[in-house]
C-alpha cells in the first residue's frame, strides 16, 4: 500500500488500518505547521470514542511489562489499542527506555495495536501539545483505548498525564515510603494504584499504607475511592483485577458526568496550547527581524526594562 | 530589622544585606502578579554584574557537596554567592532532595551566602521564568556568582540551565556509558565536566571517554574545548581545578564576545516568558467567562474544531 499525501486520503487510509499512513499522519502532526492544523481540524469531528488512559511510575516499576499485559487482555476483548509512549528525553536516563521498537515487533502482525514514541528533543514545552493531538488522531482513526505511558519522573510527565481520563500509577515496594508519595501529589493524579512486583517483601506494607492514605482523602458517597491493586505483571497476576478497576473508573466517570469534565479540561488545554504555540511562532518571527534585534539590544543596554520591552514586542506581533 | 513593604525600600534593604528583605523580595517575585513586574523593572537597571553558573547531574552524583565546596572557595575569594536550587518536584524522587534548610544553617552566619529553593508545584511551566527573575534579583542585590542548581534529570531542568552562562555537568562513574551522555545532548549544554567520586573504579574510563568525545566535537582555534575535571568533593580534591576551569570559561566568554550573546539569549527568553505568562493569564480570564464556557461547550459538541475555536478565543483576549 502506498501512502497518499493529501490530508483526506491519508486520514482515510489510516482509518482503514494502513499502518504506514497512520505513522505518517502522526509524524505530520508532530511537525507543527499549517498542515498539522488542517489535519487536526479534519480529524476532530471523528473523535470522541476512545478512552484515554495514562500510566506512570518510577523507572524499574515494570510499566512496560504491565502495558504489554494490558494490551494483550484488551486485544482478547477485541479492542483496538494505541500506546503513546512519551519520553521527555532525560539526558541521564540513557537511551531507549521505552523500547518501542522491540515491543512493536511483538505486535507487528496485529493491526489492532499501534505503539508510538513521542520525544521532545529541542522543542520548548511542546510535547504535551503534540501528545494531545496524537491522542486526537488515534481516537479519530478508530482505537478504542489510547494509553499514554510516561517514562517517569518529572513535571512534564505529570502535565502530560492530566490529559488522560484514568491514570494508573505503578509503584513497587522499593518506590519508598508512601508518605513521600502523598507529599508529592501522586494521590492527586492517581485514579488506580498498581503495586507491581507484589511478591516482594514490603509489598503488603506499601499496599496497606496506600489504602490508609486513600482513606484519609476527603470523600463522600459520590467520590471515587482510589483502588490499590496488587500485580505481578511478569507472571500475569492481578492484571485482570487492574483492568476491572480501570473499567470501573471509566464507568464512574460516565455515570457521574465527570467524563465530560475531563474531556472539556483536555480541550481547554488544547486551546491554550494552540494559542501559546501561535504566540511563540509569532515572537520567533518578530525577534528575527532587525527591529527585534534592536529591541533586544536596547534591553541588553538597559535602555528599557523587561516588562516594558515585552509590551513593545507585543505591539509588533 | 523590619521588612519594608514598599518596593524601593525592600530592594534597598535587600541590597544592604538584610536577609529577610531578600527572602521577601524573591517570594514577591514568585507570586507572579503586578507587584512582580514592578519589582523586576526596578531591579533590572542594577543587574549585569553577576556571573550565572549552572550545575546539574544525576541524583547521587554529589552535586550538593560540590556546591558547598564551591561556595566555601568563592567565599575565600571574598565573593558573594547565591544558590538557586530548582526542584521541579518530581513525585518519585521523594522529598527534600536539595536540603536547602540544612545547608542554609551551615552558612547562616555568613552574609555572603544566600541559598534559595524554587519549586513548581501547580504552576504550568513557569518555573524557568521565576528562576530567571530570581537570578535577576540576586544579581541586582549584589551577588557576584549566582549558581543555579537543578535537582536532576528532566527536560524542565535542561531548559532552566540554558539561562546559565557556564554549565557544570557533574557525573560519576556509575552515571553509565558516556555514549549515552552524548546521545542525550549533555555535550550541548555542558561547558565543564566534573567527574566526581573520582576515586572509584571506572572513573578514569569515564574521563577518557568524555575527553575522547569532547575531541569529536567539531572545533577550531576559537572553540571552547570542554575540560573534564576529576573531583572528590567530600575530600576537597580537584575542586580548585574545577573552579579554575569555570573561571577560564567565563574569561573565554568575555574575550570571544559570547558573554553578550548568552546574556541576550537569557533576555530574549525572559521577554518570551513574560508574554506567554500574560497570554495564559488572559486566557484564564476569558475562559472563566460565560462566553468562554460556551465556546468550550461548542468545541465539546464538535460544532467547532480546535484551531477555529482558538481563533475565536484569540479575538476575545
Amino acid at each position: 500500500m502506498g501512502i497518499p499525501s493529501d490530508p483526506k486520503s491519508l486520514i482515510d487510509e489510516a482509518r482503514d488500518g494502513n499502518r504506514a499512513a497512520l505513522a505518517r499522519l502522526i509524524s505530520r502532526i508532530e511537525y507543527r505547521n499549517e498542515d498539522t492544523k488542517k489535519l487536526i481540524e479534519m480529524l476532530y469531528p471523528m473523535t470522541g470514542k476512545a478512552q484515554v488512559w495514562g500510566i506512570t511510575g518510577p523507572p524499574g516499576a515494570g510499566k512496560s511489562t504491565l502495558v504489554d499485559r494490558l494490551i494483550a487482555k484488551l486485544r482478547q476483548q477485541n479492542k483496538k489499542v494505541a500506546v503513546v509512549a512519551v519520553d521527555p528525553s532525560s539526558p541521564f536516563s540513557g537511551g531507549a527506555i521505552l523500547g518501542d521498537r522491540i515491543r512493536m515487533q511483538q505486535h507487528f502482525q496485529d493491526d489492532g495495536v499501534y505503539i508510538r514514541s513521542l520525544g521532545t528533543r529541542g522543542r520548548h514545552g511542546g510535547l504535551s501539545h503534540s501528545t494531545k493531538e496524537a491522542v486526537l488522531a488515534l481516537d479519530a482513526t478508530g482505537f478504542d483505548v489510547v494509553l499514554v505511558e510516561t517514562a517517569g519522573v518529572g513535571q512534564t510527565e505529570l502535565d502530560i498525564l492530566k490529559l488522560a481520563q484514568t491514570v494508573i500509577v505503578v509503584l513497587v515496594p522499593e518506590s519508598g515510603d508512601s508518605i513521600q508519595v502523598m507529599k508529592a501529589g501522586l494521590m492527586e493524579i492517581s485514579d488506580v494504584f498498581a503495586v507491581n512486583k507484589s511478591d516482594r517483601p514490603e509489598a503488603d506494607k506499601l499496599v496497606r499504607e496506600l489504602v490508609a492514605n486513600v482513606g484519609l482523602n476527603p470523600h463522600d458517597e459520590h467520590s471515587w475511592i482510589i483502588p490499590v491493586c496488587k500485580t505481578e505483571a511478569n507472571r500475569d497476576v492481578g492484571v485482570d483485577e487492574l483492568l476491572f478497576q480501570v473499567s470501573n473508573h471509566q464507568e464512574y466517570l460516565e455515570k457521574s458526568g465527570k467524563k465530560a469534565e475531563k474531556v472539556k479540561a483536555f480541550l481547554r488545554e488544547e486551546l491554550v496550547d494552540i494559542l501559546i504555540e501561535g504566540l511563540r511562532n509569532s515572537l520567533d518571527s518578530v525577534l528575527a527581524t532587525d527591529g527585534g534585534a534592536q529591541l533586544l539590544d536596547q534591553l541588553y543596554q538597559k535602555k528599557i526594562a523587561p516588562y516594558e520591552a515585552a509590551k513593545v514586542l507585543s505591539g509588533r506581533t
